[in-house]
């Protein structure tokens, strides 16, 4: 059996992972999915995947060797590190990476992803006052990215750092799993989405993780 | 006129600022706050704040020297590379700082600062669904901190670091601010806000940071 150098947990509908698979991807690693059953067996809330596997009970989680990492930033971080590619150049630029990626974290994605699940995946469905609530918090987030990007091709300028591997986490999905269309309402992002999407490795996270379509 | 060597950018409610006004105050740095007005004028979210002090509209912001950082993340970061405390030993601690930070950010805080916003603060106050919906992120997330803390003193072992600094951020503020007691339901959390709370330099958000109490 061939082993591949990086195993990463991981499933389709998964922006978070998607970062990771991404950037495994761009970077031409030797790398395997290993699929994380959320949606019918709910293993990673699974005090066995807990112990095991995170702490946090979250994919992505990166194998490498006898190390095991968790959140995406962080392997995204190491990733840099280690291959050279997506890193961002020098200590300031180190710095406003990891402010954007927090930001994403908590801002952009780490709203946009509760959003999409519980309009298309939670049962039951999210209340229309929580979808209001993250809605709002999504608009403002987006809207300081779309301004961010106005100014460059990437986040920190004319070069795709991991800044931007994160920040693309859920905004490949389709828009009717939002009900909103992230690109037809900030022509910043989309121009920035078209550049990532172009760049040689990309694929569509349904194509690179494992999961999708979900068993009905 | 004294110049403090460090500004910072915050005010008295944010658990956000705190982290880093805690962390200037135990390392004995040589600062002073700046008192933004976030609820009378609502200051960062001005244009005028975007543009000169933070694009993200957000606290905390340091001043240092010719550097302005925001995301307390990443100030944070800087703060233990260039002083050497609270700092993660080795690459390998480097990143569990890091993964407990974003956590923290995302899950965490992230969650315990918006809901005491929607609760004490806002107008008109959150609706009973999005206090649901927090609190149930809210109570996942302090378990897993919970849990992590009962093997160790603090978050990476036996010595605090920046992880440390980052989780507090909003659990010094009166319980009744959050209709909850988080130490009260958490004993491991509990033990650890007293240790923190005995390290030489540690002070209360409101005693450190202007703007408490809010004009009536």
């Amino acid at each position: 059996m061939n082993m591949a150098e990086y195993e990463l947990h991981c499933f389709a509908q998964s922006g978070n992972a998607y970062r990771v698979a991404l950037m495994l991807n761009l970077v031409g690693a030797d790398w395997r999915p290993l699929f994380v059953d959320f949606f019918v067996k709910g293993i990673p809330r699974t005090t066995e995947y807990r112990s095991a596997i995170n702490e946090m009970g979250e994919v992505p989680v990166l194998v490498h060797g006898a190390r095991k990492l968790s959140q995406s930033g962080v392997i995204l971080t190491y990733l840099a590190e280690r291959t050279g590619k997506f890193v961002p150049r020098g200590d300031e630029q180190r710095l406003e990476a990891l402010r954007w990626i927090i930001f994403d974290n908590q801002k952009v994605n780490g709203f946009l992803g509760p959003y999409r699940f519980l309009r298309n995946f939670a049962k039951p469905r999210g209340h229309p006052a929580v979808m209001e609530f993250l809605k709002g918090r999504i608009d403002n987030a987006l809207g300081i990215v779309d301004k961010r990007l106005s100014a460059g091709d990437y986040i920190l300028g004319s070069e795709p750092t991991i800044a931007d591997l994160s920040l693309v986490a859920y905004m490949y999905y389709p828009a009717e799993e939002f009900g909103f269309d992230i690109a037809a309402n900030h022509k910043h992002i989309a121009a920035w989405l078209d550049r990532v999407r172009s760049l040689l490795g990309w694929a569509h996270p349904y194509d690179l993780m494992p999961g999708y379509p979900l068993p009905q």
